[in-house]
């Protein structure tokens, strides 16, 4: 069994070094590969079948709130790039420039989109003249690209996959629904589907988005006790729409600037349920968003039947539907050994794998183990089509429950700089602590702790009555971190 | 109703201008939009549904075959680009360079990928060692960019989207084999789901990829007489594997090249799908491709029980399934009239029109109306749920068969250069015509003509024994026509 423990000595302890184990699991579990092209990864199979999954679960919940799809050219002019003032300052020093098209240089130098605000402020402004054109509620699937200097797999990267929407709104009170609409769609995505917990809040203005007016977040903790931003969803009120004139006739023919939002997530998710997640054998994957749900191994499988039987059970649970699509099953009758197979399985975060062999065909049953706990459960033949949906059901939320646990557990209060500091070594994760609203107190506690202002939730307390960093009389309750 | 005509009006007949008439349907029927960035397009709600249509059932076609889809960077080195002699010299003259990464110059350019064969090589480069690591059998949806310097929607812009399938494989046999595969699940996603038929057969070594060792392909023809290329199959033989030295240890552990295919569709086949079947009212979708099947338009929708009983019909076609999935239909109930609904369902090709008012809601019927022939049906309300999917089978047919009669009947033989040209011109369309195999005469015909071969067809037949061209001794017939 040397051969068996490979796989799983391979990776890095993430007690150790939670940064090398990171990147062990993403390169063991195959979801990506390093390219010719710095800075930019090679999303693999098993990788780009969790985005395919993330996508169809979100497209899916996008359309129940009307959003329609489009598609946007990936070119940004410099010229339309510019028209907004905080957004090009945000921007610029981090685009790709396109300067010559086949042999010769271009008139006006291109960027590749690192999002897609202007090209479509340049749109509405074409299509919208009336109250009859809006609302707009658009949205596209696509890869954006921003020059980073360091770079990370999924939560890092100069290229990467995400969807951005872009809405045009009649009233500033329908761009804020709109805004918080999808922000709670996509806390309860993260939620549901991700079993990943995520506190929910308004950026400060220091964090917001480049020409935003308030910026929203979902931000989720990490199992190091860093917080990832995992989703954010902008109001924009009618600055863009200043910018590019973009103005409709309303009821009573008066001339109205349209109130804009955007909202995206992107394959970032992938880095955030790797580190929510995963343990020393590798990868865990909640079932709702896992490519392969259960794997069948085979046992002694040159013995007569087992294969046979092997089959049979995995057409049977194809058939079966858990979380309302098809059981998502595989038979791994590959040459491997059934140990090899077991820590593939493992690395590979599929979430139940079942084991069977003559022994357990003569006595009619097989071997169920659960990944997330390695719980093993022996199932009657019988009772596996039953058993494999609930035992899935079960599954997904246990880990959203331990994850949950887990963000409590490391989330703390800090009412002096001192105990704030403290905190943040000592068992690092959330904390919070109130905030005067300056922005100087901001950048203080960055500079001394390397905490950022995650956000200042919708469930506000008041912890105490003062900054945390000046002492003077406290606006809000932020809640801290150390961050990706 | 003189407002009811407008619609319809704005749009140029097809017979009197072909190029007018398609730039006018684009753009009615809302499929795209221009934007800043010439030659470049947005595509629109309307468009994109087609296109996530065709990407669904595509891509569960291609996995069917054991297809993988990954995604890969849209950057590719300049220097990887050169790696294929022939591959570079086809594409250099129409990427798009990126030179500088936000403030700084960058040390290589990189080029926007117009296709991606440069980067899975490399990739295979560094994950293919053994024969158990073959085949490898991936796909990428994407989008690409070529510099044209002529561009219409769909047809020819300088970004794309596309789907691009990169296969390896140990012999040559399975990567023929893995080549015409494809070719014959395009032609049969041509013809079932976008009812267009395809002629299938192999490009002249003048018409074949940049790098490719043959290039197989699926020529459509449209209403104007017209050829579209409309997907294409490429075998590359060891040649790539060669240029990047993408090797692996054979079962008797010699060292062997790999031999690769690479196959692709894209957005141009909604430039087809236009072409093809509509009309001078507008659009005319397939059913199977159709974001909307069938339109419900009230009449005298403020009358009482109108709208109830118009939501009622749409929610039995919701659970009814066509083609195996749910009937995709909507209710437009907005303020405009039931003229100006009729006008835009058609424009927007909606392959169903049910009318229903106060004497139908009487009688207990409704007025079903085909796109395709605008054959009026009365439907007892007791009888919609089985008629309707029945309708858009039918239609999907008739669509396909009518499509097929204009293909044939616009093919025709020819077996003298006098014979060709006035064929050309009296009727457009294919003409079968045998050529001596040299590259001279298929330059000479392109030059007097403006023809080019479309393709070898793997039907030959032989309709003389000389060359068309030349009068030479025959090799080859070959499918000869216009094309976009």
């Amino acid at each position: 069994m040397a051969e068996d423990k490979k796989l799983v000595e391979a990776i890095t302890s993430m007690d150790v070094d939670f940064a090398q184990w990171y990147t062990d699991v993403v390169k063991k579990a195959e979801l990506i590969d390093y390219s010719s092209v710095k800075g930019c990864m090679i999303i693999k199979p098993a990788g780009y079948a969790i985005w395919e999954n993330i996508q169809r679960q979100l497209d899916a919940r996008f359309k129940e709130t009307g959003v329609e799809n489009v598609y946007m050219p990936m070119f940004i002019p410099e010229s339309l790039l510019q028209k907004e003032k905080d957004h090009v300052e945000g921007f610029a020093p981090e685009v790709a420039w396109v300067t010559h098209g086949g042999l010769e240089p271009l008139q006006e130098r291109l960027c590749v989109r690192p999002t897609s605000e202007t090209l479509f402020c340049d749109f509405y402004k074409n299509i919208v003249q009336s109250y009859r054109d809006l609302p707009k509620v658009y949205n596209q699937w696509c890869s954006v690209v921003r020059w980073e200097k360091t770079t990370r797999p999924f939560l890092r990267s100069r290229e990467f996959l995400w969807q951005e929407g872009h809405t045009a709104h009649a009233t500033a009170e329908e761009a804020e629904e709109r805004t918080i609409r999808m922000l709670n769609l996509y806390a309860q995505f993260c939620e549901e589907v991700l079993a990943m917990p995520v506190i929910k809040g308004r950026k400060t203005d220091k964090e917001k988005f480049a020409g935003a007016e308030a910026t929203y977040t979902i931000e989720a903790l990490m199992h190091d006790g860093k917080a990832l931003q995992s989703g954010t969803s902008h109001n924009f009120g009618d600055g863009f729409a200043k910018a590019f004139g973009i103005q409709y006739a309303a009821k009573d023919n008066s001339l109205q600037y349209v109130h804009q939002t955007s909202w995206g997530m992107s394959t970032r998710l992938i880095g955030g349920i790797i580190m929510v997640h995963g343990d020393n054998s590798g990868l865990k994957l909640p079932p709702r968003i896992a490519p392969v749900q259960v794997m069948i191994i085979p046992i002694a499988q040159h013995k007569e039947g087992v294969l046979d039987k092997a089959a049979e059970l995995k057409s049977i649970l194809a058939g079966t539907k858990a979380f309302g699509e098809g059981v998502r099953v595989k038979l791994d009758d590959s040459e491997k050994t059934p140990g090899w197979k077991f820590s593939e399985q493992e690395m590979r975060g599929i979430p139940v794998r079942i084991e069977i062999g003559p022994k357990d065909i003569e006595a009619g049953r097989c071997v169920v183990v659960r990944r997330d706990t390695g719980e093993k459960l022996e199932v009657a033949l019988t009772d596996i089509e039953a058993k494999i949906p609930e035992l899935l059901a079960e599954i997904q939320k246990d880990m959203f429950e331990r994850a949950k646990k887990h963000l409590e557990e490391h989330t703390c209060v800090a009412t002096s700089f001192e105990e704030f500091n403290r905190n943040l070594d000592e068992k690092p994760g959330f904390i919070k602590a109130m905030w005067c609203g300056n922005q100087d107190c901001e950048d203080e506690i960055k500079e001394k702790t390397g905490a950022t202002s995650r956000c200042m939730p919708f469930e506000q307390e008041n912890v105490s009555d003062y900054c945390i960093c000046c002492g003077k009389p406290a606006k809000k309750m932020v809640l801290w971190g150390r961050a990706y």
